[in-house]
């Protein structure tokens, strides 16, 4: 009897995003696992129970669910947007590593979803269009000076930079110092982009520039995308701008 | 009479990946535009017209879809992957900021999909589960030594590196030059994982490390994803390893 574990991508909140692959991994789960809100999307189903959990308890959370899985059961851990973009998948395979034997032995899926720089990327057109990174501004698992060499190296190389955790109540001046840090690489007229709670009632994105992008409201759920020295951005009349990267880059970095 | 233009992602190949939100633009075009095996994978919809193309005519296919669209009709363009990654969206916005003013005044919406590198990363456990960038090796578009410099930079500051495009016919040594220059900054024991055609029958995806990486097999459909110092392999008794880069990153990057 070997369980079976999956790691599941919801997308960025509707339903609209959730693909065939995932709708299906969810069908089939006995027990269903994860932060509270995000099972609360989900529609309740006959003998599947469920088990929710508070945002920060990813590590309980993932030793539950492979506990419970390697009774022989089928377990799903639900995940926002993807479950390997600072999400519940490194979660679970670091409890795997350290854990027993017996859950390397578990039928183990990750189901992929359209991570939040995606979905806040289209809603605005192509920003990364081009080459592009994505760094999290929580220094809660890595020194800041590390992340500060990490918006140094991707600003000055060209890269545009997919900003996922930029604040929590507990770590409320890191995006800030990220802003100032990143205004020593690139003009004040660089497109950034915020992104809140894309295809929910509550959606929320705009369109600034580097100079203003500290004065905009940001929580940790806003995902933020700011630009390279090649992105930019189309005016159009009664319509949001469009802001994309070209796919060439003719000019050598700094 | 506004026409509109949706720009849709595909996924990596299968129709599980596609979002309820991808089939319904598809559902609803009057006219379809893309890479003719990408038309290839749609059924067949009565009283909708098809224009298939060759892979590199990204710019006359944007045009082509741009100018039906401006005519009052609605036509998507289909992209494999997530179209806002190294593919169609970023072609079609450049068009519109070249083109006629019209194109400005067209309904525009992109459809975010599930981009090879997070179907791949699936696919093995989680190695984008820290910091990544993604990188095209394509130097039809930008100087080869802007490539060199964005590999130094992202290898040396600690970053986890999706290379798309790796070669092509016309580029058959770019990624053994990568694959070189990457060697400066990472271990011969770096996790490197090869993956092509996720979710379709010819499925092929390898976990080799740094050192044999320039032996194993790649073509222009493979996403490739090198690790940094911090992604780990988990051995596993009869079934495949699992890689993936842990949420902490202790040490301080050179």
């Amino acid at each position: 009897m070997s369980g079976h574990l999956a790691v599941v991508g919801l997308g960025p909140g509707d339903a609209r995003y959730l693909s065939a692959e995932a709708q299906d991994a969810l069908a089939s789960a006995q027990a269903l696992y994860g932060y509270a809100p995000y099972l609360d999307r989900l529609p309740a189903r006959a003998g599947q129970s469920r088990h929710p959990s508070a945002n920060r308890e990813e590590r309980t959370r993932a030793c539950a669910a492979l506990t419970h899985a390697a009774q022989g059961a089928r377990v799903a851990v639900v995940s926002g947007g993807d479950p390997g973009v600072f999400a519940m998948a490194a979660a679970v395979c670091e409890e795997i590593e350290t854990g027993p034997q017996s859950w390397r032995a578990l039928d183990l899926t990750i189901v992929p979803g359209i991570t939040a720089m995606l979905a806040v990327a289209a809603r605005v057109g192509a920003p990364l269009g081009h080459d592009f990174c994505a760094l999290s501004l929580s220094d809660n698992l890595k020194p800041w000076e590390v992340i500060e060499q990490r918006l140094d190296a991707a600003a000055s190389a060209g890269f545009v930079i997919a900003l996922y955790n930029p604040v929590s109540h507990a770590r409320p001046w890191q995006f800030g110092q990220a802003v100032e840090r990143l205004r020593r690489h690139l003009s004040a007229a660089t497109p950034v982009v915020f992104g809140r709670a894309v295809g929910r009632p509550d959606e929320d994105v705009r369109v600034v520039t580097l100079e203003g992008a500290d004065a905009a409201p940001v929580d940790m759920a806003t995902l933020v995308i700011v630009g390279s020295r090649e992105t930019r951005v189309i005016a159009r009349a009664g319509r949001s701008p469009v802001v994309y990267t070209p796919r060439a880059a003719a000019k050598v970095s700094a």
